[in-house]
């Protein structure tokens, strides 16, 4: 009933507070005879790693992850699989402020209203830094998709919005996504947001974005209707990432103004293939994969923590302003991509052994 | 692992198809001690009711639910309640055509890929019918909210956008939305919208829209971080309600665009409460109610049978063509309206018994 | 986090009360195309249908199941199965006795306590007529079993003990347990229990048993350690059964004085096939499967529905006086035989499932 | 659906091996603001730790349990309490017999056909060493309960049957349980054990035994009818441990063949108290704890290792023997105690947490 835990065949629980001594997870559910390694993981992190470029926050954690079961001489036995991460940067400074402030935008307020209790630390459990446990136990969901289906599934994800600025997907290149620090794949509008991101740095404040997630070659009858439909579980898997305010599921919100002859995908055949003339649906028909590519687009909010003086209350009921120092991201949407990436892998691998648990073996 | 129930502590199961006999469901873990009766949740399935404008389907279904047990003199007992409703409106048609040819846009092709058969007769288990359901599991839930908080709480919900058309918020009363059959609080637009559908229905067309839901008085605290924070369990919820393909919280999309001082809502005092100046959040911090008002939208597709012939294959691999004929809604985003009010009474009142699990009984 | 579901993968969820109009179950996760009709089920609730000896209660139910959903010209949909059985014989007796009066060894008392409200028509929820709803789900087990593995697997159980009175294995005949009214596999020892419980009948008294249910045709491999090891779930399964108050595997209590010489099953090789020299350890090993026979044994307590008068309290606590009128089974035991055969189809199709999930197709 | 969970409310899942870094687990669910720190559940786990006198296997555990996470200023938080304990004494031996041979009694075999790969060092996940995790987590469930109900809830074990000897109830006294190595509560039958184990312990024998769980001052209504019955979730949660074949609720077996007279206990008033007149149900009725003390009992089966060789087969599908050297406990039932009393404990603060999200606050 508490909800650290995620999935329900790929089923991981993630623990630990920003500036506890450790962040882990453990994964169940995960098939045996696949091979992996620490490595396997790591790179995963790597991208997701915090103070790669200016900008993004500037704490630095090498995040090696360890695995410390369920691997035996190098392949998975269908035990639980635990992972660990311990935290290295966690800087003994003042927390007065925080301690007793509530700041704006923040879980602080609602944590205290909860629990009674918050560990203010770096934001405690509510804290961004969770979701490093969420890229590893991905990137072990990514091995489980490589090992139950013959052909690769391929998972991408890229940053197509900056505050107000889209990209233009006619520019779409996903080579391009790694040559800048920001996912995104408009080689123009990568140079442009450099600019712009850099000014909204420099006045300590910070932005929204738009993520779009995408994966090919996911086999048709994956999601299980009417609830655990597929875009029902991936809305809250992307909803429950950080800073997360919507989700949309191929056309998502602009299906409203369409009419039915326009958002429908037509179907045709091409060889022996089923194939469509469209992906209005996002890949996702009734709740389940059609075989198309899915895609999933959310939006995260700003980071609250700026450096203009906000109105707030404290813990013991007064007014008070707050500002929030501190090492932060002028746009967290950045660093929400492999996170983002991660929770499409493990949506995808829970669906997959669910569909064979009821169907048998499936292939793409 | 398969997919037929919805939540923890208020967890309900649904079952039928559109032309079987009945519809169902079971309600488990509703506190006992609750006045219930049939007619209590007659009053949201009327609402819901298709046949009741010319705006919605034909098919003319009393919708009559039964209550089969967990009542005991007009009193729940904390045993599960089982609804059922007999589907009576089962035109005897020949379904030749859908029985073999996948309807674009509609979940054919997916089911037969998923199971390898399906019930064609209305859609099946993929039929907008099911939500009759939620809405009676709805009616329930609001009970619930009303027995174990001292305060009502108040769940609305109401049209706000209809094909490219928004209302404007300036307009906003609900008590408008029981005036018009579109469930609009903007009167102006209301009027406006009637002959835009019109127009779609006599073309055989049919348009997508956004709904929103309200709930005020929800208390703080609710929400299960990280994974059952109470945004992504709502946001699931929406995701599962046929054709909708986005879900905002809040400030929603445009948090995207927004500036960390323009997003984040400030906190002040009201006497001896906590308010905020702004409700960018929608009432959600760190996947916790703040107590404020819980704010959600959802983008419903236009319903893919139209009248305008639509390539696609049929079940033997064949390219051929369909039109959809029979009764249907030009904007099923009219009936989504008690439909998605009914998920949240349902998301809330599950987290209400959650959070009364883990910290004790609680107020609003 | 209310208790009325069993099983993950093959999931099911009881409803109704004793004198209700109906009781029922919704099964999930039944894999589609598989041949169904309520046929298939009535022979099973046949068998543990009431009244069919003067040994079982009198109450007279034609017990006949209908299939609301779930099943589409004859075959599994893959969606969830909908079961319906009404409720007939609900004498309009006068309850005010129990009604106010807690029945000792019953359960009113503690309904009362936990629920501060209670259905005493019958018994209500409480009662073993919610078994059964197990029978006929237990049905639809055995069909998953058939379809999913290639060879079948064979479910019996049998009445080993009534009251101080245990069979004598050397004796033990299947075909037997269908020739007496007891499922007892001793035809000698089926004849002395006639005159045995004649007497405790007409004295208006009632007698424990012990059950033993035997399932040959197990594949290897099921069973979710640690915490769902098939044996755990059997347990949990068995003493979910109505007056069962102790479950054994295998050598069962027995172990407890057996040495690690006598205890431990040796293997050996029988053409291609491991084998074991004896099965002390009831077909698991380490709460996995192990492909020899799965035995589970419980024991059944003796109805507290007796003639002699028994003082108890009332609910407005006064100390009072009760005999339990009405109809009753001097030896529940009996009618509990084909409840634990279900309830261990229904385990091993759970498993079975869930193994499937893990590791993929699987044989016999 | 893997099964390394255990529990709803209060939900623990274990992760390790026997021979890997360190075994550990998460506990979700527990309520926030309870004083907590590793030292508290340290004194449950010296009372299990191995090595304690020569009748337990020698392996050398400081066990040193450490918290990482969901506790700040020593306070529960609410979030995740992550426990961990290092592996120390991993002997680097070799493993080469066992690695290739299944130990008869062991789950060597169905390790290796349910998952094609099985950690045999140490018996991998399969060794009782996990149970270290169940005392750590019900150290924990102990504190849930104290702060949750405001009287004490008592939770004893007791070693009630060694081999064929059982204890003289007559001399059942709690405090000579800590006096003696055995958990024993009768001094008389600790003596004789000891000369009747010492000499199965120089024959490199083993033996099984039979354990005595009890709790007192538990409320009535905890247990959620009809799956998750109290005495169907103390089955499982007793049946998930290591060796165990046989569990029991009160009278238990013995229930079986007593007359309905004989079974059902009366109850009377004391003061403004319900008293019961015995306690054969063994504190649950109808699934439901009554408030009485609540007694359960298992079997433990003799450990398999042993020094007789035994009869096997190897992975490579050839016949064999096996001596089962090294370090092992004669009598493992001794051990099972503290782990008995570590399920119980958990079974009860979960359904206490679960009564709670049903009905509201409860007493004791």
């Amino acid at each position: 009933m508490a909800g650290n835990s995620f999935g329900e065949a790929f089923r991981f629980t993630t623990w630990g507070e920003s500036h506890g001594p450790a962040i882990g997870c453990v994964v169940d559910g995960v098939p045996p005879r696949i091979p992996l390694e620490a490595a396997d993981l790591q790179g995963w992190l790597d991208a997701r790693k915090p103070g790669q470029s200016r900008f993004t926050t500037q704490r630095r954690e090498p995040d090696q992850v360890k695995i410390l079961s369920g691997v035996f001489e190098g392949m998975t036995t269908g035990t639980p699989i635990s992972l660990l991460i311990e935290n290295q940067d966690q800087r003994s400074k003042d927390y007065g402020d925080i301690a007793d402030k509530f700041r704006p935008g923040h879980a602080d307020y609602t944590y205290w209203q909860k629990y009674g209790i918050r560990d203010y630390r770096g934001g405690g459990r509510s804290s961004a830094r969770e979701t490093a446990m969420r890229v590893a136990a991905g990137g072990i969901a990514r091995k489980v998709l490589g090992h139950v289906l013959p052909l690769p599934v391929s998972i991408r994800g890229a940053l197509v919005q900056m505050g107000p600025h889209k990209i233009d997907r006619a520019n779409w290149d996903w080579a391009e996504t790694t040559e800048n620090p920001f996912w995104c794949p408009d080689s123009v509008a990568a140079k442009d947001w450099e600019g712009y991101l850099d000014g909204l740095r420099k006045a300590g404040s910070s932005i929204g974005a738009v993520i779009e997630v995408v994966a090919a070659g996911v086999p048709a009858g994956l999601g299980e209707p009417v609830y655990d439909k597929l875009d029902a579980d991936l809305a809250k898997a992307m909803m429950s990432i950080n800073a997360v305010k919507a989700v949309e599921i191929g056309a998502g919100l602009e299906a409203a103004a369409l009419s039915g002859e326009e958002n429908a995908d037509e179907m045709r055949k091409e060889g022996n293939r089923v194939v469509f003339t469209s992906n209005k649906a996002g890949g996702v028909l009734g709740g389940i994969s059609s075989g198309q590519d899915v895609v999933v687009r959310f939006a995260v909010k700003p980071t609250s923590s700026i450096l203009t003086p906000r109105k707030t209350v404290d813990r013991h009921g007064q007014e008070t302003e707050i500002v929030t120092k501190g090492r932060h991201d002028p746009c967290v949407g950045i660093r929400a991509v492999p996170v983002g990436e991660a929770m499409m892998a493990i949506v995808l691998a829970d669906h997959l052994l669910r569909q064979r648990a009821l169907c048998g073996n499936i292939e793409n």
